[in-house]
């Protein structure tokens, strides 16, 4: 039985595991979920992974504006998240838990996860490292330039965005700092899991429109490596839909889902 | 050359790693940061797994009460976070990429990360699901409970605690539900490197004084078997400090500390 991914290319960590089986001709179908796109679920399980979980469980608890979307819920409530990958009865969530387990399946190339332990460490290390860092703080900038104004039909004030930004550029300075250094990729010469991991996380503010490379030249450097080594067209592919962000502020919201998620929206802006 | 940990047993993966070096007799030394205690810096590098870096990096950026302090901020800024391995002249953060790199070092028992690749994915997944569940929802108790009031000089108002009840008990629902569901343990019959890191998040609100376990008999069962499998013993020793909450509470915090802190602290309460 072949692979199948559920994925939705907004969500930066599907991207990362779409991009990695393309690159290393592992055999999957995706699995779109179509249906929920047509009532704006999507947005919420592509972007969801910047909040716990808790609050996806809590929102979908609250939300019975009408009885046709009782069937949607349900099948939400048991994917909970995107990516997933199912492997015959075999179910695994958690896109980093995904990746290694393709690496060990597949047997790919070692640069991606190296055989090297000291170099296994340190691709562990950023894996583990970005979950409350890189990954909140670059999806809060899409939240905020985005998805919470799609809602409620009007930017959010400047200042809201403040603490946002400040947290993403700490974030950036530390992936700068102590992850890259002056090596060419995170763990030294070749590409590996960590940098494809880090790559998807920083293309969320891009697709929002602040281009966080443009006042850093190191990282631009590491993209283009990046984007080099995955293969340009494999990698516009994988970000063409976030890259689109005009047809992102052109999605149409309807009445009883604004209303439904305006609370929620502004327990974030506090 | 030894193997040094730098560890705080007030901090979750700390005692997570702790416990798992000398269960499975790796030879080690422990370096405390006895210094920072006596300034109560211990107590932020314990728990502030809890917060963003960016928080911890805002935070020393700013404190400036006294040069007195200097020399320890220097120090803390070097480390930013425990646990800490240094192996020689390699350094590396992170407790879940501590824990796999001592498996392949030290070549542990299987049942820690199992050879099979379906079992190893349900490890990596849990592994990656608790860093922005459990972890923070757990951790948040214990700030909101005792750290917090610590410097307030009063509890906080209970309204403030609802949000974090919630979110800890849909993260702990979670944890039976999808990871546990009627297994002895998170991947099957053995402990794995999974119930080890999820056990020492679930005691910092036992520390604050809320016994989760109490009302949740299957979780309660979990944990005396967790307990069972690395020793009643080691597991005590690992918890004293955590479970001694009347120490914690005694803790003096001076002057200017308290009134640096206070806006952080109030911002985490908003």
């Amino acid at each position: 039985m072949v692979l199948e991914l559920y994925l939705d290319l907004l969500s930066q960590p599907c991207r990362a595991v779409y991009i990695f089986a393309k690159k290393n001709s592992i055999p999957f179908v995706v699995k779109n979920i179509e249906m929920l796109k047509e009532i704006q679920f999507c947005i919420f399980l592509s972007l969801l992974p910047t909040l716990p979980e808790s609050h996806l469980l809590t929102w979908l608890k609250g939300f019975t504006p009408g009885q046709q979307y009782s069937e949607e819920i349900n099948k939400v409530n048991v994917l909970r998240k995107v990516p997933v990958l199912k492997d015959g009865d075999y179910t695994l969530e958690e896109s980093t838990a995904i990746l290694l387990y393709l690496t060990r399946k597949y047997n790919t190339p070692g640069h991606w996860y190296p055989p090297d332990m000291k170099k296994r460490g340190r691709v562990d290390e950023y894996l583990a490292w970005q979950h409350s860092t890189i990954r909140p703080s670059a999806s809060k900038i899409l939240w905020l330039k985005v998805v919470i104004p799609l809602f409620l039909g009007h930017p959010i004030p400047p200042e809201k965005l403040q603490d946002a930004t400040e947290d993403l550029n700490n974030n950036l300075q530390k992936l700068e700092d102590k992850f890259l250094q002056d090596k060419p990729f995170i763990v030294g010469t070749e590409i590996s899991l960590a940098d494809l991991a880090a790559i998807v996380e920083l293309m969320q503010p891009v697709g929002a429109g602040w281009d966080i490379f443009e006042s850093r030249p190191k990282l631009l450097e590491w993209r283009r490596r990046v984007e080099g080594a995955v293969g340009k067209e494999l990698f516009m592919e994988a970000h063409g839909q976030i890259l689109n962000s005009t047809e992102l502020k052109n999605l149409h919201i309807d009445g009883p889902m604004k209303a439904h998620m305006k609370p929620l929206l502004m327990k974030m802006l506090k």
